[in-house]
């Protein structure tokens, strides 16, 4: 099997000014063309570490894929490095600088003189096209090894990588065909997840079955090779529906989507509408609904009722619950769900009530305890859940926590 | 100036699996130590793999750090490297085995067996405390160059690198003092700034001005360098004072202050209190002003009014304005400003509404066109933008905004 190395270029890097996300997205797009990576180097803007870090990629690596570097500034020097990596000189492109022009002309301005040292390229290589910047990529070729230079700003590299390079990559491995399925879970930790599915994880395996978890979504990457796309199509199938046995509602989406998406979708598709009425998440969970775009079409409106004196106001929660059972209770998750749905006329709505800390918990009721109520036609159900960590963590699972339960409440 | 390398160890960091925020972390406090870092290698779990990064580390620096490969499980494999590095056997520290068993102990739970390894140490280095985890790190010497290895988890590497690795470096770097004051800017991108301030963040001076962004929040880090810490502290006020001066009240805060933090903070010592109603930032503000924890004491209540109808029914928004003007009009952000405070019967309340994207735009009215209002006893006041990029940007951008307007209107 063909691997790849990653050098990432650029001060900013070294310094701590920028995380290096550029590497993570490659790290797994390359897992994902069955090219992994190897290993990674990340140096400064200097030709000498440039050069030394291509010279250390090519001892044991196929792909050398670099970051960074191709800016017009004095400090940008991955050109003049793979130029002196193989042996050649730099020339001028003709055709690069008319294309650098019309970039800035579309902008209305004159392209300042700097910019023409984009249009040089080490001979024997060729330029990458860059659709959303001027800096242009670099392929070259050194003893049958592929080397290929980005530019550090994440849009640009990531279109570039995913327009140009991915198909001369997907030329390299030829007769390797891969598929790649992601199922999004919530509901249960990456350990317990392991747990459940066993030794599919294991790390030599094909499918090869990837495990990334973000904010409490646990992301399964099912990697699939073989040596055409039907037969690696069907090795993956195999394990999907091995996962989707396992793991049942646990799994409530593929490839990128958000609790918020699947939600959202859903309700669009059924005609439906939902409100939130929100107290420790303090506005989370409207913020995740709206993320999606055309969520006006379902989500109307949303309270954040902190105090007491709002939640009795503006979602009429009975003033003597508040005394009896406190504002952090399953009551008032209820009252609120139901006030928010009564008050927006929605035909679902969530209440949340808890104690997102550092201060304010009690023995009986501890910092991270949360109630969430969902309200609609077929009635009000409320959950307590105790979250620990801290007042970040708290909200932001709280807030997931909700949404999945309108999740499973809309039969998803 | 001595200089670092770090190694990140961890095949989930080449998978994409990862981001790796612990070398970001760690190049920034470098800098701050006054030993940059140069050069950074990510390697799998592979002893040879870690065992070239040793050297090549060591060849051009004078501190290695190493993150990850700690663990207690087979393919944790930086305490074999170290050793075979070292050309020195592992040996087991009975002290440690008992540190190791006390932590499972003070948890309710006997030491897994695998735990055992945990406490095997290449001979002639010391073991670093680990207050939040199982795995100790390790300190080792080699030809005068200093090699610490600390766990992968970022909560134990922070930890451990801030309590017992930092006073090493301070000790190896003795006559060097740095001081670093940061200041918070928003209003301004990067490049005006950098134009506003000129020659002061050239590389090689000292103090040493650094740069970084996130979310429209510029900081800037002056780190000054001297033979003691009073020298250190003067020339870094002068800086200080310089940007203080040029940069006005673009400098928001220090430290690691957010907007929220400061507006809430001066509410808070004022006695004051604020609400919020939103439409195209969908509960993002509120959001924002209630990550601060101990909120609640001024800020009450907050309203997502999406809809027309909940901008009317809810805020008073007069229909006739949503009619004449349309919802996103600077009017509808005065009324809906002026409609939260006088509902939550709060000092201050803030209105925004606009067009997040991707769709909904018109000639007249784009995507990204977003009115803010500020309501408060002082009057009214409202601002148009245009904000551009995608819907998450435009969202983040005008929530920043209007904390923003809040923090100049509260004389910050």
């Amino acid at each position: 099997m063909k691997k790849a190395s990653v050098i990432s270029v650029g001060n900013e890097l070294l310094d701590g000014q920028t995380v290096d996300t550029n590497a993570a997205f490659l790290g797994n797009e390359m897992m994902c063309l069955g090219i992994p990576v190897a290993g990674r180097f990340t140096v400064g803007d200097d030709v000498d570490q440039i050069v030394r870090a291509l010279h250390l990629a090519c001892e044991d690596t196929d792909v050398i894929l670099v970051t960074g570097g191709l800016g017009p500034t004095a400090d940008d020097l991955t050109r003049q490095a793979v130029a002196v990596f193989l042996g050649v000189g730099l020339h001028l492109e003709e055709e690069l600088l008319d294309q650098i022009k019309v970039f800035f002309t579309h902008r209305g301005v004159r392209m300042p003189d700097i910019n023409a040292v984009q249009a040089y390229l080490p001979e024997g290589t060729e330029a990458i096209p860059n659709e959303v910047g001027t800096a242009p990529g670099i392929l070259g070729r050194r003893d049958g090894k592929l080397i290929a230079a980005m530019p550090g700003v994440p849009s640009e590299m990531k279109q570039m990588f995913g327009r140009s390079v991915v198909p001369v990559l997907r030329e390299a491995c030829v007769g390797q065909a891969v598929v790649v399925h992601r199922l999004r879970c919530f509901g249960a930790g990456e350990s317990a997840i392991a747990e459940m599915i066993g030794s599919i994880m294991e790390r030599d395996r094909n499918p090869l079955v990837n495990c990334t978890v973000e904010y409490g979504i646990v992301t399964l990457h099912v990697i699939a090779m073989a040596g055409d796309p039907d037969e690696a199509g069907r090795l993956a199938e195999v394990d999907v529906a091995f996962l989707r046995n396992k793991l049942g509602t646990l799994i409530f989406g593929t490839g990128e989507q958000t609790l918020a998406h699947v939600v959202g979708g859903q309700l669009a598709s059924m005609g439906k509408t939902i409100a939130v009425a929100e107290s420790c998440t303090g506005g989370l969970v409207a913020k995740m609904l709206t993320d999606v775009a055309g969520s006006s079409q379902y989500f109307t409106c949303g309270w954040i009722v902190y105090s007491n004196e709002a939640k009795i106001h503006e979602l009429a929660v009975p003033a003597d619950w508040l005394d009896t059972y406190g504002a952090v209770s399953e009551q008032v998750a209820i009252a609120m769900a139901r006030g928010a749905r009564r008050m927006a006329r929605t035909d679902y709505a969530v209440g949340i009530t808890g104690i997102a800390g550092p201060s304010g918990g009690t023995f009986e009721k501890p910092v991270g305890l949360v109630f969430i109520g969902v309200d609609s036609e077929e009635g009000t159900a409320t959950e307590r859940f105790q979250f620990s960590r801290d007042r970040q963590f708290i909200r932001q699972r709280a807030a997931q926590t909700a949404l999945n339960m309108v999740r499973l409440r809309l039969g998803l």
